[in-house]
């Protein structure tokens, strides 16, 4: 039975949504989720789905109770619960058999084999439920998994260090150190919360970037490392952690040969399909330049550090040929905070086709 | 006598500080000061340097009372009162006339006509005094006057709108509208507190820019109108309002022929000495960039616009031939705020030479 929004939902909503975020980019293809179950406003228990994406938090919130605790509790999901055979059983299932006396879910899943049918499960068997609390925050935390379920692509963050100018390095392709070190942690921040990382082939050649995260206390983290390479003159290692996509033939297992037509677009969908939720992009500017000219960017953000390079430096965004100013690509800032002096700021590109 | 500060001078001095804001851009080669008379705790009267610099702030505030209720009274002041004749008699005289207890002032001035003579005073007449209280502040809201007082230049803030790729138009010169309608409002607020506004030529002339001061409840507000040529083949309008500064030679009463040799410096001083204390540089690139590479920006406000343009835009640097980041201009952000998604930031020149 589909009941409305209670007194303290949001409250309860809201710390299973901080659990979520904690496994954002340790959860692979899955979605990271949080869950909660609470019992006379107390909270009882709480799961996460863990790394590597099983168990699923529902599963690991159920499993510290007994059936006595369980009885006529109310359970808070981020993510409608599964309801088919993945890696592990429905989730469903054992929710059906936990005698809740209600389900509070922030977001549906939009994958057509699960979307609204835990409701109607959970309708036909009695037990109350709400749909849609603090949903735009479920949202953003699996921005990710939500796109690649609905598209088949990645959530598409270009991060890139400029200088007030617009400047990603000096003429002489110098841009060490650009940002200061509390934004570099940040961008291995960014790195961590990712799937896969990707550059263009000069940045892959001239900076020679480790693209790892590298961070006090984690040292196992998985990171897909993707560049493009459309003519591959260069040699590439053979190498199960990267990806090179380009026009060229080749049989190396890690070069993908794709075609010139919408070849932005099927690197993409590639990706997607081995389950890359979310794709950090690190620049150069020529690659940046492309995403945006084919609308690929979700989100950009824009470190901006306190010097000035010059216009012989190397630009953030290549030629656009606008005329007008009406016709540039106009942004909408989501987000802004200072690191020491290095300005982070988040956009969306808001006149996307 | 020399005293230290009291229980409530920081609290008196910002009133008189915030007196002293008003006026910012309308007291001419004066500067604009801020004075606040009070006995028992309690405000007694104020006063602010009129608009064209008289009458003084300290005798607006004195005239406002009887000599009873003066009688061993606090004045605080903004700025060391003159001890000297200009446009009218010495403050400082009508002060020693009024029986104060205390005199509390912000900064001195460093006029050398002026600089610690008032504090000889007063403590060759026995009247108590503290200096310094707040002085930063005072130093900020008279920075051209300050600097003119010791240098002969004026203090020059360039404002620059720009996209989020450092471009300040597009590759066919346009640039209707760059920035918001409020962040158009601010930099009006800019003339308004600006005595000369100074556009280089390529603005001046394709541009076509008022260069007034337009908002709304303001009609009358004085602004010198500055651009440069050095090479004059351009005809300019005979202008009181206006001053061209060239190389070349001219008998036009507006037109300022000056040596190559340190030009801008040039430029700078003869605003000076006409009295100028604020300079507003609105652009283009070009003039910028000499400021910039000759290390005459005081102040740097950009209002950086959420559109991208492409490196096929008008720069608002020119080339500077930085090889290494450590080699590039490193700037410190002093205040930022948003105006409706347009983020203005005024910055310093960390490592002017």
């Amino acid at each position: 039975m589909n009941t409305c929004l209670l007194a303290n939902d949001e409250y309860w909503m809201n710390i299973a949504l901080s659990f979520a975020k904690e496994n954002i980019g340790l959860t692979g293809v899955n979605p990271s989720v949080g869950a909660v179950i609470i019992k006379d406003n107390q909270l009882l228990s709480y799961g996460i789905t863990q790394p590597g994406g099983v168990p699923h938090a529902e599963i690991v919130a159920i499993n510290k109770l007994t059936q006595d605790e369980l009885k006529d509790a109310t359970l808070y999901v981020t993510l409608e619960p599964c309801t088919h055979y993945g890696k592990s059983p429905p989730c469903i299932n054992k929710i059906l058999a936990s005698n809740f006396e209600r389900i509070v879910i922030s977001t549906l899943d939009p994958n057509p084999l699960i979307n609204g049918r835990s409701t109607e499960l959970l309708n036909n068997n009695d037990i109350k439920f709400t749909v849609g609390v603090l949903e735009n925050k479920a949202i953003e935390i699996n921005q990710g998994f939500l796109k690649r379920i609905k598209t088949g692509a990645p959530f598409v963050t270009v991060k890139v260090a400029v200088s007030l100018d617009g400047k990603i390095a000096t003429y002489k392709n110098h841009s060490h150190w650009l940002s200061n070190e509390y934004s570099l942690k940040f961008a291995h921040l960014l790195r961590f919360r990712s799937d896969a990382i990707m550059v263009g082939k000069n940045t892959y050649l001239i900076d020679k970037p480790k693209l790892s995260c590298r961070l006090p206390g984690i040292n196992d983290k998985k990171l897909l490392k993707v560049t493009l390479d459309r003519n591959l003159k260069e040699l590439y290692p053979s190498d199960d952690n990267l990806i090179v996509y380009t026009l060229a033939k080749s049989n190396q297992k890690n070069i993908i040969s794709l075609n010139e037509e919408n070849f932005l677009e099927d690197v993409l969908n590639d990706l997607g399909a081995r389950g890359i939720n979310n794709l950090l992009v690190e620049g150069g500017g020529k690659l940046i330049t492309s995403l945006l000219k084919c609308n690929l960017i979700d989100k950009l953000i824009l470190v901006t550090v306190p010097i000035i390079i010059g216009n012989d430096g190397i630009p953030m965004i290549e030629n656009l040929q606008i005329d007008k100013i009406n016709n540039s690509f106009r942004l909408k800032n989501i987000e802004t905070f200072n690191l020491k002096g290095d300005n982070i700021q988040t956009f969306i590109i808001e006149n996307k086709e």
